[in-house]
């Protein structure tokens, strides 16, 4: 076991990136101490591992709420349903809530437990590749509204994020690719060592090589801690991890939240950023290339639903990245350099959207 | 105008205390300097001083959300209609929210403020006594279920409360007496020579003399500076000002929120917290009677409506101050000493609620 920490003062906590961390009960035991814990969960995952996990912390009383799967149920309506059954079992103050899932259930579990009495603690359980190299880390919680992707959320850092490799071996396909567009991320906005390394090992990554696996979780885990440690509240430096998500939010609004998975438009999003950074004469050629091969080496998509250029803009200026009226863009300066700006010619965006989103 | 500062380092933010500050352009602009602002107020204060307010930010680009009036509405869906409302509108994360109203309206707004787009700017306009003295200080925001009071929330401190005591002008008397139960619980919990000042000041309290409502303001809110400065997210000693808070809950859960005004609900809780802590041995039986004295001469209930004491303690734990399932109260060790505690006979928790309830 390896372990990484997120370092926020009082609000500091560990990363445990290993192999059977779900059946210790020595590691899980410390984290409830006799209080209520509330496995939130969902009706893919729940049937794989609640079981498990439940079994390790043996006699704790545990509430079970079990999600219906996927991003078009991460809403106000489900948090809201989820204070219902809260309340309805009487869970107090000092509860632990566990997210047991990928992406969508940490995000409505850490919003539910935000917010739940003004904040309970929360434990960062993630089943998925994407939601253990990104979303269980940082504090970022949230739901989505139909005009907008996890417009309505909250930070609330987890007391511990338990990356259990293991249950990696249960992921489809699809979501590993979906989650290897998030470790692609790292090495393009701050190391091109590690760019490199994925480059080298994408075969390995998709075969699920424990290694593989484990080393671009550690690394990838610990370029996030650094970057929220300096700025947990994403004033600067932070919207760097978020390269590729704004052309993506137009790509999974367009969409419902349900053809694309939140890594596949990622990871075109930040295809559709790298070729901006080069239209702007910013980012040479070659990176772009390799870039392209990557992500179709990674079996990620590399073209964006044909759902029209003012319709992409207009998804894109509801997002969270506006600021005084324009759109903010991460942009590369080169591999492993990314810049936050909203200091770009309109006619580059412009042609931009017209090439890939027609 | 006084000031005062609630001191949380980068998070700290002044109270300013005095007559005419709505009409002040100096005051207010410096708030927003050219961001959007988006004015949440209520049917009942809107018609008052909205325009006086959008007066005041000449030229500002002001979207205004009226609210239904009333204690229950303070719940998820308004929320969620506000979250619309902001969408609709492509309000960015750069917002200011200005809560223009009494305690319902500044935590909702405050809540909107503290989740939208995980958390924008937030300006607190107190327009009731109430709100003055407690709830647009200290950043609690929150919303109502029907299984308990504000049992979906989060801390959000605002940039700066403006407490204009022009505004208390046009209260309905049964409001101003409402709030004189917080001001009330001021002196009761830490500051005897306050609880002698508000006897001895009662009736121009009642008479809205500037001088009188500005002492009771500023010295309430110099009170709770310091508790929540020390205590921000209610580990301790920030409990202390939940006095009377649980019994009155469960007189607002079991009339729905609506018969009962907070500060009406809170005045009959900390008496009963008195008479409790009396039962105990813990207050001595002329401090009861000096509290229920000045609770009648400000106008205020003494006597809980006749819900079952069963009822009562139902409610009261679903409270937030349930702690590994006891309920923890506020109690009184003397005029102006108060203890938060869990460590009671049930049997004197029992007789209370049995002579206060039925």
């Amino acid at each position: 076991m390896q372990t990484l920490t997120v370092s926020l003062g009082e609000r500091s906590y560990p990363i445990l990136i290993g192999t059977g961390l779900l059946r210790s009960r020595e590691l899980l035991a410390p984290q409830l101490s006799g209080r209520n814990a509330v496995l939130i969960s969902n009706t893919v995952v729940a049937p794989l591992y609640a079981q498990l996990l439940k079994h390790s912390l043996e006699g704790q009383r545990v509430l079970e709420v079990i999600l219906p799967d996927g991003e078009q149920h991460k809403t106000l309506a489900t948090a809201s349903r989820v204070f219902d059954v809260l309340i309805a079992n009487r869970i107090g103050r000092d509860a632990v809530v566990l997210a047991l899932g990928g992406g969508v259930v940490g995000d409505l579990a850490g919003f539910v437990a935000a917010c739940y009495q003004r904040g309970v603690d929360l434990v960062q359980i993630p089943t998925t590749l994407l939601a253990h190299v990104d979303s269980s880390v940082g504090g970022k919680t949230a739901v989505n509204h139909p005009g907008g992707k996890n417009m309505i959320g909250a930070f609330h850092q987890p007391r511990a994020v338990i990356a259990d490799t293991d249950l990696l071996q249960t992921l489809p396909d699809r979501e590993l690719r979906a989650g290897l567009a998030e470790v692609i991320k790292y090495g393009l906005i701050c190391d091109p060592i590690f760019f490199d390394w994925i480059e080298a090992n994408v075969d390995a990554l998709l075969a699920r090589s424990a290694q593989a696996l484990s080393h671009a979780i550690y690394r990838s885990c610990q370029i996030k801690a650094q970057i929220v440690a300096r700025d947990e509240r994403e004033h600067g430096e932070r919207a760097l991890l978020n390269l590729g998500h704004t052309f993506g939010h137009a790509i999974e609004s367009a969409t419902g939240y349900v053809d694309w998975q939140h890594g596949e438009a990622v990871g075109t999003g930040m295809l559709i950023a790298a070729e901006m950074s080069q239209r702007l004469g910013n980012l040479d050629p070659s990176v772009v290339g390799r870039l392209r091969a990557l992500l179709q080496r990674a079996g990620l998509p590399v073209a964006a639903p044909r759902i029209g250029a003012a319709r992409a803009f207009d998804y894109m200026s509801v997002d969270k990245k506006v600021h005084a009226g324009r759109v903010r863009l991460v942009l590369l300066t080169g591999l492993g350099r990314a810049v936050v700006t909203s200091d770009y010619p309109d006619a580059a965006l412009r042609d931009t959207l017209a090439a890939h989103f027609g």
